[in-house]
C-alpha cells in the first residue's frame, strides 16, 4: 500500500481530454494535483504527456494524498458513472471531504447526491465548466452551486484556473448554496448555445442557398458581423470556420461536412426543464429539434424527391436586415433562458442573483459575447426583472429589429429556406407581446368537452356553460 | 364485515364525473356494477343519481363484490394516488386480478407499475380513454395495452361501452402487449389535440384580429369547414362555440372569456416523450407552449404597452387559403405524433400497428375526424411509412396547401399575429424536405471548441480539423 502523503491540494478523478485540460490548468497555477483515471490508455498518456501531475489507478492511493479535508473533482461521463465512484470512493472519505462534479450532471441528479452524501457530513459542489477543450485547459467559465464553506475553500483554485474578461474579471462563481444550481445554469447555458448555434446556421442558409453567397463571401459576412455589436466567440469561429480551406481538395472545408448535426443532450434536458417548469422556451427548442431532424438525412433526401422548392426569382436580402434578424433572435432566445432560471430560482428558492450569472457567461464559455455585459446590467439595473424583452435597452433594440426579422421570416418562407428557430423567436416575440391571445377559444373548447371550466373578462370566478 | 358475494362483473375505483360516467356506462350495457368512492361527497351524489351501481366506501366490501378473477377500473387522478390505491388494493387481491388504469397515467409509471404486480401474479392494462366527460358517459375512444388474455375477459365489457363510427367499427383496440402502451397513445392523442387546437385558435386570431370578422361570421367559416374534408369534432365544437351568446350581456360569451389558457399536463408529457426519444415535434411544443404564454396575462399586457403592432392597412386574407392552411398545418401535426409513436414503438419494441391507433380515433375521442380514415389507410397501405408527409394521399395534398401556409404565415408574421403552430409546421415540413441544411456548421462548429469531430460527404469516417 502506498504511503499517506496528504500533499496534493486536489484530486481529480477522469483524465479525459477535459479532465486532463483541467487538471494541468491547476497544476500550471502552482497546486499539486493528484489524478485518478482507470482506462489504462488515457492513464498512459497522461503519465507520458502531464509531467506536472501524480497519477495513478488506485484509488486508495489517490485519495490518501489528497490534504484533508480532501477536494476531489470528478470529470466523467455524466450518468451513472458517477453514482459507481461516489460509491468506490466512499470507504476512504472522512468528514467534510468535498466532492465537486464539474462533468454535465443532470442537475436533479446532483439534487439527489448531495443529499446522500450529507448524511455522511460530505459536502457536494455541482460545477457547470463550460469552454470545452480549450477553455478547461487555459481558462474556463466556472458555475458553482452548493455548500458555500466548501466551495471557499477551493474557490482559490477555481479562480486561478477560471477564464478572466477583458477588464480581468474572474468567471468563476459561487451562484447558490444547492448543488442543483451550478448544473442547472451550465445546463441552460447550454441550451442557449444551441439556439444561438441554429441561429447562425440559419444565417449562412439564407447566405448561401437564398442569396448564393459561397462559403468565403459568407465568412466575410460573419467577420463584419464579429466586429459589431454582435461580436461573440460563435460568430467569431464561424467566419473561420467558413474561410478553412481542405488540404485535399482545395475546397471549403464546410462545403465536404456532412449536415447530420449530433448533440450531447443537454439542449435537450434545457428544454425538457422549460417544459417541467412550466415555461415557453421554444427558440431552444427548435434548436434540439433542427439538430434531430438534420440527423434524418436518408428520410430528407427522400422527402426532398417528393417536394420542390418553390420557384423564386432571386431578390437580394439587405445584409444589415439580416444582421438585425439575427439580434432581435438572439435576443428573445436569452429572453427565455432567463426566463427558465427564473422559474427554476422561484420553483427550488436558490436565489441566484442573474446578473452573476450573466456575467459569468462573459469568458471563458462557448456563448461568451460582449453581448452579455448589457443582459448583466438590465439585471442589476432590475432584479426582478420577469423577461429581458422588456428591458429599456433590450426593447428599444427589438422595436428596431423586429421589423427585420419579420422581412427575414417572411424571406426565407416564401423560399421554403428552413427557419425554425427564427420562425420561433418572432413567434414568441408576437405571443409575449400580445395583450390579447386566441387562448379563450381554448379554454371554451376544454370547457365544451371537458367541463373544465373558464374565467371570463367581465366577472371574477370560475364558470361552465352547456354548450349544447 | 359485508358477505362475500362476488356478482359484479367489475369493480370501478373512483367515482368523479368522468369515473361515474364509465360506471354509468357500462351499466347501461347489462353488466354489474360494483363501485368504490372515498369521498363522502361523490359517494353520496353518485348513490343519488346512479341507482344502477352498487357503490361503497368499503375497500374490502367493494373487492369481495367482483366476480373472480377480478376486474378492477382505476379512475382517479395520476400520480401518487395510483400506487396509494394498488397498495391498498394488494391484501385483498388474488392471482390473475386485472387492474385496469383508465387514468391518464404516465407510461413509464405503468411499465414500472406492471412489473411490480407481475410479481404478484396480478395482471396490469394501461387503458388510455378519450372523450371527456360525454364520451365516458356515451362512448368513449379506448386504447389497451397489457397482457392479452386479461384484455380478452374485459374486451365484452370495453367493447360495449366503446364509441362506434359512421361505419359502425368499434373505437376499443389492443394495441400491444405492454400497459406502457394504451397510456403512451393517449398521450400523444393529448399532444395531437392541443396541436389541433391550438391551429384552430390561429386560425380564429386571423379571422377575427386580422380580418375583423366577429364571432358570429367566424361560426359561419368554421361551420362551412366542418362541411368540408376538414370536418371533425373540434371544428364543429368552435363554429358551436363561437355562435353561443352569453344570456347576461347577450354578447357572443367567447369575448368575455379569458385568454389565459390551462391545462393538465399531458401536452407537457408528450413533448418530453418526443425530447426523450429524440423526435422533432414542434407543432406539438409550440401549442402546449402557447398555452404557457396565454397564462402570462398581466406580463403579456405590460409588454404590449411596450411594443407596438406593426401598422398595416387590412387586406383580406383568402378564406380558401386560410383553410389550406389549417389542413397542411393539421397534417404536419399528426406526422410529428406519428412519428413519436414510431419511435416509441422501436425503442419500447410494443409492435403497434400504426393504422389500428388511427382508426380507434375516429370516434369517440376529442380529435375525431374523418381525416383519420385516410391516415389509417396510409398505414394500411405502408405499414412502415417513416413519416406520414411522404404517403402518396398526404403528399398530394400538401403540394396543394404549403403554399397557402406560406401565405399565411406572411400575412401573419407583417401583422405581428402570433403564429406559434403555423409558423412551426411550415418550418418542420421545410427542414424535412431539404435534402441539404445548414447542420454541417453545426457539426463544424462543435469540432471547433469541442472536438467531437464530423463527417464528410465525400470521405468515410470521422474527421477532426485543428482549425486556428
Amino acid at each position: 500500500m502506498n504511503p499517506v502523503l496528504e500533499n496534493s491540494d486536489i484530486g481529480v478523478i477522469g483524465l479525459g481530454v477535459m479532465g486532463l485540460n483541467l487538471a494541468l490548468n491547476i497544476a500550471d497555477k502552482g497546486f499539486n494535483v493528484v489524478a485518478y483515471e482507470k482506462n489504462p490508455n488515457l492513464l498512459a498518456i497522461a503519465i507520458e504527456t502531464a509531467p506536472s501531475l501524480f497519477c495513478c489507478d488506485d484509488l486508495q492511493t489517490f485519495v490518501h494524498n489528497i490534504k484533508r479535508p480532501r477536494s476531489i473533482l470528478l470529470m466523467i461521463t455524466a450518468g451513472p458513472a458517477i453514482d459507481e465512484i461516489l460509491g468506490n470512493l466512499k470507504p476512504f472519505l472522512l468528514k467534510d471531504d468535498v466532492i465537486i462534479d464539474a462533468g454535465n450532471s443532470n442537475y436533479k441528479d446532483s439534487l439527489r447526491r448531495e443529499s446522500l452524501l450529507y448524511k455522511n457530513d460530505i459536502k457536494y459542489i455541482g460545477l457547470g465548466v463550460s469552454g470545452g477543450a480549450k477553455g478547461a485547459r487555459y481558462g474556463p467559465a466556472i458555475m458553482a452551486g452548493g455548500d458555500y464553506p466548501s466551495y471557499a475553500k477551493i474557490e482559490p483554485i477555481l479562480s486561478s484556473i477560471a477564464a478572466r474578461t477583458k477588464s480581468n474579471d474572474i468567471c468563476a462563481v459561487h451562484l447558490g448554496t444547492s448543488s442543483g444550481v451550478g448544473h442547472f445554469v451550465k445546463m441552460m447555458h447550454n441550451g442557449i448555445e444551441y439556439a444561438d448555434m441554429q441561429i447562425i446556421c440559419e444565417c449562412y442558409s439564407l447566405l448561401t442557398i437564398g442569396m448564393g453567397l459561397d462559403a468565403e463571401k459568407s465568412s466575410k459576412v460573419f467577420e463584419s458581423w464579429s466586429r459589431s455589436e454582435l461580436s461573440s466567440f460563435l460568430i467569431e469561429i464561424t467566419s473561420l470556420i467558413l474561410k478553412y480551406i481542405d488540404q485535399d481538395s482545395k475546397k471549403p472545408l464546410i462545403d465536404l461536412i456532412a449536415d447530420n448535426a449530433e448533440q450531447k443532450g443537454t439542449g435537450k434536458l434545457a428544454s425538457i426543464a422549460a417544459l417541467e417548469l412550466g415555461v415557453s422556451a421554444p427558440s431552444i427548442f427548435e434548436a434540439v429539434s433542427a439538430r434531430v431532424i438534420s440527423s434524418l438525412k436518408s428520410e430528407r433526401i427522400k422527402a426532398s424527391a417528393i417536394f420542390e422548392k418553390p420557384n423564386i426569382v432571386s431578390t437580394k436580402l439587405n445584409l444589415n436586415i439580416l444582421k438585425n434578424a439575427l439580434f432581435a433572435a438572439k435576443i428573445c432566445s436569452y429572453a427565455q433562458g432567463f426566463a427558465v432560471l427564473r422559474a427554476a430560482d422561484d420553483y427550488y428558492k436558490w436565489n441566484m442573483e442573474f446578473f452573476q450569472i450573466a456575467k459569468v457567461w462573459r469568458a471563458g464559455c462557448i456563448i461568451r459575447a460582449d453581448f452579455l455585459d448589457d443582459v448583466a446590467e438590465a439585471f442589476v439595473q432590475n432584479p426582478s426583472l420577469s423577461n429581458l424583452i422588456i428591458a429599456p435597452h433590450f426593447s428599444s433594440i427589438l422595436k428596431e429589429t423586429i421589423p427585420s426579422l419579420r422581412t427575414v421570416v417572411k424571406w426565407s418562407v416564401s423560399r421554403g429556406i428552413p427557419n425554425p428557430v427564427f420562425s420561433a423567436s418572432l413567434a414568441y416575440f408576437d405571443s409575449y407581446t400580445s395583450s390579447l391571445l386566441p387562448a379563450n377559444l381554448i379554454q371554451a373548447q376544454r370547457d365544451y368537452f371537458g367541463s373544465h371550466g373558464y374565467e371570463r373578462l367581465d366577472k371574477q370566478g370560475t364558470f361552465h356553460t352547456d354548450w349544447e
